[in-house]
């Protein structure tokens, strides 16, 4: 099979030129094609070029479904109204569309859902291989680990610069594991020790924040016992996971039926109806 | 339900004596019988005083039968002899088994299968939970995240009075990754590298061992990808958790029709057929 | 030299029993006596039966003056008020006082420091070799990389029965950091992050708290820079690490000349003065 | 005081660039030359486009004493001949010299020496602030927790294309444990342990290499006790660490008298003579 031709939607920001250097990067890919917004400064130039790779041939456009009719695939982390566009349009092509876009509404997602009739959709909310299967794995660890006999706590560490806290996948991996236990993570979270606690709730699901230097994302889950640990964790050195993982799941995706996948789909670890 | 009754096997040695205690402190079961062999000095003693629990009103017999008849269960961390001999007692009197015993021989292994049409029979060489649980993630992880983008290493630190390198749970892990990745652990090893090693080679799995103070015994596999790390970790505090395991596989148990059961049963976490 | 007779104070209490089996498990020393208060139920017994280790021919005793006599040190984790006195008798036998002891008044530290005129004194609030340490390297840590490089998180996991955080230890490690930067750490403490918490604020020394299971005490001091981090982490197994320490700096101490001495003079790691 | 300008030597070299972009995004320096030797393809040309950075207005030159004339330090990660010969120059004009050159030879040490008495050197193996700090710690704790109760093992990871074990910061790290306790690293080092081992030798120091993925470089160095653990590590993110602890050093060395310093100086952790 030849490699499989792919379009960077929103080329010209952080993400899109992150897409084009990890294709550039990866086998069994190459650059198809470079969209942008109507009006941007960036149609028209070497889409290469750009992303600090060298000229590729590629020019920049602000016209989708030619791009669309030439490729294999879309990667797509750009914003909702973007997103259902050019789910429409991959459905004409009937090609493969990864969308890492976050923030769709219930419309949106319906849009979504309707396209993927005719495109392989495979859509997630974070695109890291790693962090989807350690979310996997901590369903079944905390299913299969009782409140009982163990104490869950999730520990994350990000950069200096990280305005809120927990992270986003804290919160994503806490759910995994209150899916596993079968509650509700809102009513069984212990956040921010500090002072006289009293003795840990049972069943409760701890989380905990550090912040310093230039750390990309670490996650470790705990699951403390009598007498033993199990820790779970993962470590992100770079932000071109997700770019890696969105290359990834069009890979997997390409000359599947059409249907809406999850990353879980990918990793070939959903559950089954 | 009242408390499940346990006969204790090899009953004064070390193992035994971790298993009264546990016992003793775990709810929902009681000490129901302590079964030494023919000769021992400990035989008529009261099992508690031996396991410094103070006295608890069972006396140590070398008659197994009659204390399997008042019992639910049998915990058993013995000699394969013994095993396979108290496997056909407990089918006698249909009640459980859980052996923890290593070493068995194929012919042993069939004694104990013919037991487990009448006996409730859990059997697993390394009785801690998350061990167990820990090599079903392994296998899972192992599968989803192939040796094209992620290398498997497993790391383990006991003890300095430990003679041998890696550790027998060390390289049931790494067993565990072999089968998620469908092959041969054996062709497959990279163990103790020093010197010049070259690069490292495709789909190796690599072992690596520290010896120091008093670890009990700690087991991390991690699996490296471009600009992503998984780690998963068992940490054992104490040796106790060989017999907490073995108390909760007879509970879990406990009721269930007979069989030859294993521990990722009692984790809820066995392969389909 | 002979071994080192060492008196137990409080020696039928729970951290008496544990000092008591740690000098009879380590080399160069021996139990020469066994102090109980007046009235307690356990005077005129044997200490070493009341400890689990059979006989050791050495009676509980109401009277320290004549066990101290024949001693060469005292180890008490008792009370301030028993603590002064203490200390008289140990000055009157000139012999060496390890003080675990916590809760001190000014009014008990001159006592002791009186006291320390013709006593060799080893005093500390945590008696651990490698916590004592770890604060030690923790200031100089803390002084090397400063603080437009580099940020310091202290992360610390304890049993699910703790009712406080952050841990004592957790604080001793953040004032070790707080002397090596030079600030106080009462205004430049970061903790309990949840929500919306805004960029790290610079300098701030943060800490995080984990509970769960039967962990004994994890402490571990991050450095985060730019593209680096260290990180100084002490990891208790076993609360018999004080009584070790305790037995470490008797040793230390036997035929030095009396004053008050710190843990950080039995780690040969005082700054000079 | 105004920006320091700094000269980058072998500026067209992988290490070069990164010196430029370093020197860009920290504050208090500015570049002021970029050298390369003559012949070279890149002389000419502006250093800040090369480096990926835009025009800065700092052409590539092949005539070094000029360019050292009008700065106030030369970043040098070169080779020997050329630092020798750089050294000489930084002596005529009295300025800063940052040399992280490996494989000197005795005579290159010699002629470095003679360039001290009028050039500010700063001389180390490893420019990374965190690693020089980390060999401080780590020889005093192995003074202070001495062989008889604390055993030193070394863990390391790097990524799949590393072709040695250990790595020469393991080295580096046992050396100063060596040092600490006052041995030979050569006569009590442990590598590589597999199969039937016996027990662990007293004093000796292990080693363990662990290798996968794109790890930059992990490095751990455990003391393990009766009952406790101190483990001092060190993570790097990011190759520019060494980059940035070269400008680190400069700024620290910039209006010191001259003579020849390690990064145990820019420290401020020195032993006193």
């Amino acid at each position: 099979m030849n490699d499989m031709g792919l379009v960077v939607v929103g080329a010209a920001g952080r993400m899109g030129q992150t897409l084009i250097r990890t294709i550039h990067a990866m086998p069994g890919v190459r650059l198809a094609g470079a969209v942008e917004r109507a009006g941007s400064a960036h149609v028209g130039h070497d889409a290469g070029e750009l992303a600090g790779l060298g000229k590729l041939g590629v020019a920049i456009t602000d016209d989708p479904l030619p791009a669309f009719a030439k490729a294999d695939g879309v990667l797509d982390f750009t914003a909702p109204a973007a997103t259902t566009e050019f789910a429409g349009y991959a459905a004409q092509a009937r090609i493969v569309h990864v969308i890492g876009t976050t923030g769709c509404s219930a419309g949106d997602e319906a849009k979504i859902a309707a396209a993927a009739r005719h495109a392989t959709i495979v859509k997630s909310g974070n695109m890291s291989l790693g962090v989807n299967l350690l979310a996997v794995l901590v369903e079944q660890a905390a299913q299969a680990l009782g409140p009982e006999d163990f104490d869950i706590e999730i520990l994350e560490m990000h950069h200096r610069h990280k305005v809120d806290a927990p992270s986003g996948t804290a919160l994503l991996l806490g759910e995994a594991a209150a899916t596993g236990r079968g509650i509700s993570l809102g009513e069984h979270s212990a956040r921010a020790r500090d002072g006289h606690t009293g003795v840990r709730e049972d069943g409760a699901i701890g989380f905990a924040s550090l912040r310093g230097g230039s750390v990309v994302g670490d996650h470790s889950v705990i699951l403390a016992g009598t007498g033993e640990r199990i820790t779970l964790s993962h470590q992100a050195e770079d932000r071109a996971i997700f770019a890696r993982g969105a290359v990834k799941a069009a890979l997997w995706a390409r000359g599947r039926k059409p249907g809406l996948y999850s990353m879980r789909d990918v990793l070939g670890l959903s559950r089954a109806g």
